[in-house]
């Protein structure tokens, strides 16, 4: 028998940015009986799926739906576009854009990495507290008149941070710079829960993931490309197969895929498909937002710095909280895992240990942030943080004064 | 589509005394496939439940498991040991000693139904508020010297009220009366929560269910029955088929029922106790308590009445709480339903209106409760009640002091 | 962990006359979150289940649903229209039937058991391989001219042996006779395979239960009542309370009952009452007398006499086979569950050893049955029975000749 | 709601050779709540699975194992001991084959891609009906005296054909060349059905797929790799990052992934490897053998050609059934899919239409193929195909003379 199958009385409180809780509904959908992925049924499926993916993502292009996670779907929009050579300029917003800088590295590729500079009072790098600054993008466009970039790569949510990024201002620099790069955008833990517009924003490759907004266990990851990323594939020189997207595309026409898709993850995204545009995308991203706040008020009454530093791009998935310095978060963490059965998010990469995340997505409502809070404010107590008030009275004040709008059980 | 398969965001605060909410773990087990009850894993799984629900009730003599709730099982303990026109001793402690007393009359059992005196100053009746008074028993016991009376009633955890009674006290005054009356304790709510001893105390027949401590769905309810229950049934002039324990305890022999048991359901009970037993009873209880303090110092600070006035009886399982006069607890409980996804029990018979009910038990920690008391909290100011102070502080500090002892997901 | 999570490869083939395999459907609804049986969200459950259920019993009136197996609901059905000492009239088509006066017997309820005479050249009782004899009944209640009996007591489908009943010819007996006694059919096994009409063939009390058409794990049961039932109760004087019906009729009108209903199991039989009104009654009679014909053409080939003497009431249900005289039909059940997996039904009662029986009801198509005649035929000949032909060959021949009309998967 | 959970009667025979039918025991485990992949719990879990994994491949190195399916698989086995330009030795014996040829082709690998040249009187190619031929690849790499080929790729088991082929023989042919081709074989759908030894045969990279003979659904797949392999890849220049061995191996030794792992299927594969082990891998391996004997005495009796030409290579896991010329396959599997709910595997490439595949693999026993084998038969019949007798007679002949000795149900 699984370990997991234990039993501490209870439910864990996975408050992680992703994965996210599953909905019992998706589960129960992944539990269905797999069938045969070249049979009538999977067509139906698979082309239902394709079409209401795309509601998701805001396109009228198509989605790759791979049977891989987000890391797949990073290397998937690089190889299809680029060449080895080839010049991409990333931008450095936390450890997430890092890893992508450092897979473009490692597949042969050039890369620039824009970042602002310094570290700030609480120590922690300055690039790491904001978005993506579209006006150093511009600049090195404008430079680069030969037109040796191919692409410009940002992260749209910096899940280890708590900071987005305007993607529409990413795209107003590269038309102001009058520059051909294509902008492939990563939303993995973006996508569902803050809003995002693939066609609207003229991103040409967006990648993203199941295991954040979509509610999904990890294992299927995505990319959105427009017309001008298939024109750009045509000539990439990268080698590739699973990832190339002319088979996948051909095949999807039909609502089938060149190899064997994760079909049980299918039934779930079907079901997340579902939940979604019954709620309305607008809706559910009002709904995420106002837990941002929420918890942001509570980490405000703490006195401690949230890690997005930028009030206009605050994460509606994640919330940094920044630890005095000479605490371990990670210690905390362990704490409230171990006495609360909670799980936070760790910090990765360059702050490691000097803040911990907080995750408000995946199925979740007032009440599990509540727990959540009060779990992170008894941790941090017993760790002898010093706190200035009660960010769980904070977190109340806010849910009372704002009424949750969608998302509610029907009143009877 | 079943609608409770609709998708409110995250998971619903089921926090009313039971049905508690049920572990993933009994939810898979119940969902193993229906095998046929006489074939031969059957008995094996027969003589293993029996065995084990043994341990729960901490008896050495049978346990009957009827495919029933609760209510079935008040049904089966009267008509297996009274006859029409018997007459029963029982004592008011709430809602629900009352309804197991109005089952006494129509079945033709004559009753007298002992309580304590009187409204408070909350208005509510005094005998809703406290346990069972030994003393009242022992003397009305003593009056009866031709032995008249067949069976004292008691109710161990009520939950409508959240006032445990002292069974053992029952038992010494029966002794104590030299009265042969068989004593018959329910403790629907109160197994495999509160400390229950059905050798050691002396009970004749205790009457449980699933959907409580053991946190099965409804649908299984007990009789454990001492050997002078079972002399005692072999004198009923009761009629009763459904009921009867005598082909019950055949066929039980060799794990095996006389007519379809509730099998998935027992599949349920199987993993209930195999997680009970393996944590301990007494850590159990112990667990159980400690929510319990939890509640009250919430309750507390919140400046509302405990409606159990006596402290030494306070239930493990559940807390009343006593709303103003001229608040509709009912009102209070609907908008913590639509606000924030949480059901709380309500005021049941004579204190309709006048209180609510937090369930402590169930798939449940720490955390599950800070977010009911939130949740409660919450709910209390948006309907206009005055609080004196914090009761999710309390709770806090409370749990922060107290360290859970079991039941957790063990250190990596 | 249970035993019956344990991993022989493959699953096993349950095809005893129930109860019958779940629907994966039904088990996943099962799995949903057990709620506050008073709140808002299960009134509306409740409503709907009994408004649907009316459907399946083919009535206008009410529908009263137990937490408790089929035998329960005998019990209530005799509890709540007759009253120690009152005659009732049974007729006995076999173990189930027995069963049930045994139980009216022990309520204090006289009675008198109908039968066929003697036994056939095959050493079985006739009476147990015929269905109900109108005539004998209608000769009975001629003779009551005082209007002693209460009640006449009959088996829709007699679950021991795979004879039904024409319950409309034992209606147009009673009436023929001008006797004002209640009609009380149990149809536990029948609902939801073979026709039945509480209105139309006035019957006054049906019996059914969960486990056998409605595909559900056992522990609900029913009672189909008539105003003319309704009306008897009122004079019943059986002590009773878990099943009178008169609070159940009380709180079922706002979609409650009075005591804690089986939650989960309602769950499914939601899923149940959907599926089945989805394909259509009629389709879903079809269907299983499709099963049993061609179960019956294999039973033929193999030369072995079927259990139900008058092909006019074949079982759509069940098909019972009689093995030779001399052969252990159990211990042909045994070899055939040890080596190839499968449980069929044991001869019970009068029967034991004699036959076994083939379940075609439940989570079942073409190739499931396929499967079990197989296995059936397989049994046979390792234990050294001696069979005409290839049963196996001649359902083959049946299914083929007869193609499937409802229940497939949409054709893509 | 998902069109897949509508409701055909009974359950779908899913039996194409993979994805398999999943055992109940391992989708119940896949829907365990979604852990934090980088907390205490998962580092556990993942160093288990990994010990338990090398068991399965018989190897003492590493096992990689990646978020993807089989075809990712494929890829990492190139990409990692690869560099563009490289030459590789591969063997047509079906479909796959081919496809993986396709596949490094598109990766910028030169190939040289062996088979048997010419059809035979069925009309499909020879080299499709046979095993790889271990004297062609020895000849071929003698020939290379310079070892300009850099790998030697073969197929363990064609799921396109139901061929095997003789690995032992193909690592004896590289060693008697004295050549230092690295020997790499996909066992997708070979593992854990047909015995295979990774160390003791010698093979360098081993590629397999989660959902065949280890019964998940698809979305995971491996590599086991010996150490000659790892000092490869240390040389190759493939552009890669996902499919990387070296960061994999170092998060491994601690148990975790650099990227976020497929979490639930891991869940799945924890519950495979548990019930593999417990069989033991003879047992397994024996019961698929006996499951294809059976299968094939049917298509022996039905008079039509075994796909697989060579009795010596025959697969465990599918047989390749040829239907007469002039009969399209396809459509009597869409008859067969129609009547009686069970998919059966296409003809895949160069013998599409000419053939189907029966599965015998996954959660299935031997009623399940009376089942698959009783809806062939039928399919066949009603499509006008002649056989000459009954297969399934055949089969159950088969059945009964060779008794099933491991993964049986406990005899009680």
């Amino acid at each position: 028998m699984l370990t997991l199958d234990a039993h501490p009385s209870g439910r864990h409180f996975l408050q992680i940015p992703g994965p996210s809780p599953v909905p019992d509904r998706i589960l129960r959908a992944m539990s269905l009986p797999t069938i045969d992925h070249r049979g009538p049924e999977f067509g139906v499926l698979g082309q239902k799926l394709l079409a209401g993916i795309q509601q998701i993502f805001k396109t009228r292009h198509p989605v790759i739906i791979y049977p891989a996670s987000g890391t797949g779907a990073w290397e998937a929009a690089l190889a299809n576009v680029a060449s080895p050579g080839d010049l991409v300029l990333m931008y450095e917003t936390g450890h997430f854009s890092s890893l992508w800088h450092k897979m473009a590295t490692r597949l042969g590729v050039k890369t620039e990495f824009l970042s602002l500079p310094g570290t700030d009072d609480t120590g922690l790098p300055v690039t790491w507290r904001n978005g993506v600054q579209a006006d150093l993008i511009e600049k090195r466009l404008r430079e680069d008149s030969s037109h040796q970039i191919r692409a410009v790569c940002v992260v749209h949510n910096e899940t280890s941070t708590g900071a987005t990024s305007d993607i529409a201002a990413v795209r107003r620099a590269i038309d102001a710079a009058g520059h051909p790069a294509l902008l492939m955008v990563d939303t993995i833990s973006g996508l569902a829960c803050a809003d995002f517009r693939h066609d609207e924003w003229g991103v040409d490759v967006t990648i993203s993931g199941s295991q954040k907004g979509l509610m999904l266990p990890p294992g299927i990851s995505f990319n959105a490309i427009s017309p001008k990323a298939i024109e750009a594939s045509k000539q990439s020189k990268m080698p590739k197969s699973y990832w190339a997207w002319d088979e996948i595309l051909e095949s999807n026409k039909t609502g089938y895929w060149p190899y064997t898709p994760n079909t049980n993850l299918l039934y779930g995204l079907h079901e997340a498909i579902e939940m979604i545009l019954e709620e309305g995308l607008d809706n559910v991203f009002a709904r995420h937002q106002r837990w941002g706040a929420g918890v942001r008020a509570a980490v405000n009454a703490w006195g401690l710095p949230i890690q997005c530093a930028d009030p206009a791009v605050y994460s509606p998935v994640l919330t940094g909280v920044i630890t005095p310095a000479g605490v371990d978060a990670d210690a905390i963490r362990r704490l409230i895992y171990q006495r609360f059965d909670m799980s936070l998010g760790m910090g990765l990469g360059k702050v490691k240990g000097r803040m911990f995340r907080i995750g408000h997505l995946g199925d979740c409502n007032d009440l599990t942030l509540m727990a959540t809070l009060s779990g992170a404010e008894m941790g941090l107590k017993l760790s002898g943080v010093k706190i200035a008030g009660s960010g769980v009275q904070a977190a109340m004040d806010y849910f009372m004064a704002h009424p949750q709008q969608s998302g509610l059980r029907a009143a009877a």
